[in-house]
């Protein structure tokens, strides 16, 4: 029976497994012939369209327009910002020559000697140093501040150990470069675009995410400070979802890039980045879904609604076939996308269990004796419940179904994350805790040691200081020494 | 005065660097600090996302779906096609290492020899050798078929004489890769996809095209044969603006894609691709713009219409604000895309350049006596003309007139293509009239040694054969050999 080929492994056996099954079989991603790069299917990759559409829609609302760097950066550029070359080198793909040429000492093609370039490009990993070197040019006064751009694209880093989606050395991302004339702008951008990315996890991913600032050893590679967002898997892993860089005059300074203020006074530009990738899906996957397969919120579901016959003759599929029109044409007035599956070669229990693994929010099935009591079984993906409900405005009973799954699976997920964060205040229930996963919020002393030392000991970071919650000072539970806030302690993908 | 500033070389004067004026200075695109790599900029961007938007659209109702594969192709991949590794080799980035390391000798970075890949990736020119890879693992059977995928990507080609939008080391494009069962199939893809870019090029663009077919010697390397549409520039060469590729079972072959046909027997997958590039964007600025600027047809201009206030005072500005509030809301309502430039720093004069030089299609001009006359100055970019119309229901109005601009400007370049396109019988008349610019329709016997003469004799080649107009059969103008139809001849970008 197909079935078996749907079935996951149960996260209570391997969380891993579980993670790395539901990706294959949902169709979302898979590896590639080319080491640590995956392929996007279709599936997956319609998800991640729906993200990328509605994010694109709130940076364009905050004032953002997209525009399109250059793929590869020379290697010189690298160097510029001391921090940012030490962050970076270490995982780049390099290119040295442009050229190949026939074997001449058997088949195939070899890489032609002379054609090696005089300075190595790399292809970007992060696109700080040729965006910089770009705004040079088209910075002369404030009048041409602020520049608020977007770049969709491709990044590579070479990464040893990959994860479809979670750690891959080609991903998909939208960053975020702007530059400003006065550093209070450009930290309020940094963190307007924080919250655009908490905006977008909790009410579209139905996710929930506690902003916050990272510690400097958790900091991006050239930034002043790094806000985040940080979400909570269901294995007690933390998973950082997003984050937005006020990178100070960095980036100015290492590529000279000056303004005249309306004095005609000359200063470095301020500077912000900010970034979001494929990264989401694997957070969306890991959030939300179960044994059974994927679990999509309604907002970014490919499609909100699969219809389902079910038939004994082609008579009564010419019947079904005939009411289903009419319910879809009453859905996508409404704006819902349905999925109509009437293939004859799967039955339905092979489609049942085929929409479930993908995720697919309502399910409505119809048989004969819908069709005699003007009626549909409808099930709901989240809750794997169904009833038997009228066909009377179907339309906004499916509406209402939406709403309420988008809402319950951000209401279960935000009650496993407050289920699953505590306060600590010794070391020793730390160490305790931490094995049973989840956030730990507990004071630290401020210093890149002990939180290095708790790493090493515990293999739990230090999340992010959150902006909101608890300010109360207290004293490091390691060293004892004066802690200004509590801190937010997770092991993390 | 910064009008000048805006100013272009006059096409009469240079075709090549009135070109190059109206990109840079129109703030679409410019070159980037790495060889052949080009920034695209805003302005440039958001036209080039209206063309991806629409072209994606119309790719979901052919049934296609977005996915997207590997950046990298191993160096071997390239090989398995003759044909193709033949086409590309000569222009590959190849990428050797995968880390940099401090230079042991002084500052910077230098490439670590220690991390040399075993095998060397190529940033992808094409994608059909990591897709046939892919889809091997896809394809088993009929049913597995057709699989109808796009990819929305950037690409690198090492060209040596590089010009932004027309020749770019790295560009932007889609491809689209689809696998079928039968060859009929296949080849029908390979037209339709053809027909998808002609509409979109007229109806969008408002850039006629003629279809057709490429000689061998143009034929996309791998392919059986490859379908074009070609336009024709205002300074009399053709630009060629989209391709289909009918691949036959070569990548099938390559990769060992097979299927299970229904009554079991194993065939190799027939397969097509297709693309289209940020190349459009060179055709679109080269078919419609003149010496002040960009012409945009309204279906692809960022925004259709811009407002300006004339003003001499606070009290006279706040009152056209409040008028020009209510027609902006009108228009919207429309659907019609606007920007209001009410910033002070700026005179009339120097917008209605301005927005001249960015092809805005409409532009509407209110002062004092307009709003005491309940009217407004329209002005239509595309004839350059102005009158002072009627506010009431000026919503229908501007609908009206970007339909007509739209029409005019497809028609405009309709007649200039059929003024320049001639038939000719003889080479001697060839030779004298390819001088001329433009297309000319004329008889070849068919062979690559004939077109290479041609090509060399006169630098024209033969953009395609037509799918559709006169099919009479003649003789060769150069060899004077039986010929089946006459084939378009021009010179090219």
């Amino acid at each position: 029976m197909a079935k078996e080929l749907k079935e996951l492994t149960p996260r209570s056996e391997s969380y891993t497994q579980w993670y790395q099954d539901l990706v294959i079989k949902a169709d979302l991603a898979e590896n590639s012939a080319v080491r640590g790069c995956m392929v996007i299917k279709p599936y997956g990759y319609a998800i991640w369209e729906k993200m990328q559409r509605q994010l694109d829609d709130m940076f364009k609302e905050t004032g953002h327009m997209n525009a399109y760097f250059p793929l590869f950066i020379p290697k010189s550029f690298l160097s510029r910002e001391a921090d940012h070359v030490e962050g970076f080198a270490k995982e780049c793909a390099v290119v040295t020559h442009y050229r190949l040429k026939a074997n001449p000492d058997g088949d195939g093609v070899v890489v032609d000697p002379q054609a090696k370039l005089e300075e190595e490009l790399i292809v970007r990993p992060t696109s700080e140093t040729i965006i910089w070197n770009t705004y040079k040019n088209w910075i002369q006064s404030h009048r041409d501040l602020p520049i608020l751009c977007n770049q969709w694209a491709n990044v590579v880093r070479w990464e040893m150990r990959t994860r479809l989606f979670l750690r891959t050395a080609e991903f998909l991302w939208q960053e975020g470069h702007t530059a400003h004339a006065t550093k209070d702008e450009a930290e309020e951008e940094a963190r307007r675009m924080l919250d655009v990315y908490a905006t977008f996890a909790e009410e579209y991913m139905a996710m929930p995410v506690v902003r916050g600032v990272k510690s400097a050893n958790e900091r991006f590679a050239g930034a002043v400070d790094t806000y985040t967002i940080e979400a909570l898997m269901q294995d007690g892993k933390a998973l950082q979802s997003g984050t937005s860089h006020f990178l100070g005059q960095n980036f100015a300074k290492a590529f000279n890039v000056t303004f005249a203020d309306k004095d005609g006074n000359r200063d470095y530009v301020w500077a912000t980045s900010w970034g979001v990738s494929t990264r989401l899906m694997g957070a969306l996957i890991m959030t939300h879904s179960d044994d059974n397969g994927l679990v999509l919120p309604p907002k970014l579901a490919p499609f909100q609604v699969v219809i389902v016959p079910i038939y004994r003759n082609e008579e009564q599929l010419a019947q079904i076939d005939e009411k289903a029109q009419q319910i879809i044409a009453a859905l996508r007035a409404k704006g819902i996308s349905v999925k109509y599956d009437n293939s004859d070669n799967k039955k339905p229990g092979w489609k049942f269990a085929e929409y479930e693994l993908k995720g697919v929010p309502v399910r409505l099935a119809m048989g004969a004796r819908d069709l005699e009591n003007n009626t549909v079984e409808v099930a709901r993906r989240d809750t794997l419940t169904k009833e038997t409900l009228s066909l009377d405005n179907i339309e906004n009973t499916v509406a209402d179904l939406l709403d309420d799954i988008q809402k319950n699976i951000f209401r279960k997920a935000l009650n496993y994350r407050q289920e699953h964060t505590i306060t600590v205040d010794t070391y020793e229930e730390f160490k305790e805790k931490i094995e049973e996963g989840g956030f730990i919020l507990a004071h630290w002393d401020g210093t890149p040691e002990t939180e290095e030392r708790i790493k090493a000991e515990t293999k739990a970071t230090i999340r992010c200081i959150p902006l909101a919650g608890d300010t109360t000072p207290g004293v490091c539970m390691v060293t004892g020494k004066p802690s200004v806030q509590r801190v937010l302690f997770a092991r993390a993908y």
